[in-house]
């Protein structure tokens, strides 16, 4: 079962007094949009959408908030508090007994368990059910930009950095979290698709060979585009400012979405990312020349030895 | 030639104290970005790129003041008085013989005289050019949105409102403004493209076909969303608010950039755009669905009759 607990939302509403609403989607539950909008006008509200891409709450729709008194926010916990968001969770229910393609491939009987937001309210029970077959599993507290227990972001996998425990056990859809997981932690994972019931041993060499390849074919760059976000909580300034620093041929270039005709009329030789981590690593294919994360351009620059490779993460 | 006079950017730029300079530059110039930012670093100014997409100054990239004290827009008249923004034009010469495609197509001996902002700077010499061939030249001052004097743009036609003339001579690129000057005032209307030396009476009657078209499938569409722009020169809530209200099955969306990913991720049966006119004439063949404009909503709505159709302005 998944929902938005509208009933709920509508007392929240009213203890705030709260008259003018707006509502912010991630792109998977867009269209639910319009038929939560019915329910809240139905209760009386005036309601408008935000309707911009959103991929997370560092994408906050602030300037709809002059049309609003009050912006909520589903499908994601808070990356930053502001007096007038409501950060209202979307919860995905799956099925334990997924987890019995998970637990043959664990080596260890002490593991740390994490997960993405929308599935964080069942870890508790998986932990349980891990517990019943023999295992027992660590759910680091949450904390900063990942407030639930065991939740881990794409940009930020504090979660799985649990001291003694030498294997980590991701249940979510795709790889990108925990490729990024093995590669910040250097942990054992084992990722496990609670939908299809895919379960795997994660292997991040074969991103890590395209990354160095990125990075030798941004050597021959003739200009470095650092992209700096507009995004409430994807702007890193300070580090924009000094990887600019680090090479005469760059330059800072603000972006809301970074998009392949937005690289592509600017002109730039390579960009490197300090936006949204994802970008760099998800989104090369669609990229007309190489976007790079921190991390990558330090070692362009001579500044990080190639063994010293880092996941962008931001803290 | 066509130039941005970097030497008379840089005194204004000392002129106002400023250290941190935010450079924007529209679609076609973009690439001119690094070259001129170049430049100002050479004369010692920190500069940032502005990099998203940028088709007027109804798109001022104000975020991109975070980290600077002025913000440069290239190409541009100002839409809006802002004290932290310079409005640079980029002035475009062309030949003034190629007025002579035009001359043999005018059936007045009186005219206005009308162009786009590049080209403004030689509307004078276009007037005496055409008084030399025994052809009376109106140019009306400029006013609002279009300060220059005989300038159009894709959102205002008031240069072509002239008391009095019956024929209008539009010296540009492209078709959008002639047939937009065409629907806003009645007029005939000569289209002269001053590179390619084409020359054309304008007829509307085809886009008028296609967007009639376009209403009789919004008729069917069952559910409206009024997008809102969140840029600074193309924000007409009142509008918005106005148009929302007349159909139970219409609301507002906010968004910053009208594209076809966004609609269909939104799921609407039609949008209504208060953003950017041109947006719904030029656009439609990349959208999933009708985006139409306020007056054609209100045709939808029966608030409007055909015979009525008016072309979209900002006013």
């Amino acid at each position: 079962m998944s929902s938005i607990n509208t009933a709920d939302l509508i007392g929240e509403l009213h203890r705030r007094g709260a008259h003018r609403v707006a509502l912010q989607l991630p792109e998977g539950l867009k269209r639910q949009g319009a038929g939560l909008a019915g329910d809240l006008k139905a209760a009386g509200f005036s309601v408008i959408l935000s309707g911009d891409p959103c991929y997370g709450a560092c994408d906050l729709a602030l300037s709809a908030l002059a049309e609003a008194d009050v912006l909520v926010h589903i499908g994601h916990t808070p990356v930053e508090d502001h007096p007038q968001v409501i950060c209202l969770p979307f919860e995905q229910d799956f099925d334990l007994s997924s987890l019995d393609q998970a637990i043959p491939l664990l080596q260890e009987r002490r593991i740390g368990l994490i997960t993405t937001v929308q599935h964080a309210h069942l870890l508790a029970a998986a932990a349980q059910y891990l517990a019943d077959h023999g295992i027992e599993a660590v759910i680091r507290d949450g904390a900063g930009r990942t407030p639930a227990a065991g939740q881990v972001l794409g940009c930020t996998y504090r979660a799985a950095r649990i001291d003694g425990v030498n294997e980590i056990l991701f249940i979510g859809t795709g790889l990108f979290h925990p490729i990024g997981v093995q590669l910040a932690t250097g942990k054992r994972v084992i990722a496990l698709d609670p939908f299809t019931r895919n379960a795997g041993v994660v292997d991040s060499s074969r991103l890590l060979r395209r990354r160095f390849g990125l990075i030798e074919q941004a050597k021959e760059a003739e200009s470095y585009g650092i992209l700096l976000s507009t995004k409430s909580g994807q702007r890193r300034a300070a580090l924009a400012e000094r990887l600019a620093s680090l090479d005469d041929r760059a330059m800072i270039v603000t972006l809301q979405e970074v998009s392949p005709d937005a690289l592509l009329n600017l002109g730039f030789g390579c960009y490197v990312n300090t936006a949204c981590p994802r970008i760099a690593y998800d989104d090369q294919v669609r990229f007309p020349v190489p976007v790079i994360t921190p991390e990558e351009f330090e070692i362009v620059c001579g500044q990080r030895n190639w063994d010293d490779y880092a996941v962008d993460e931001i803290r």
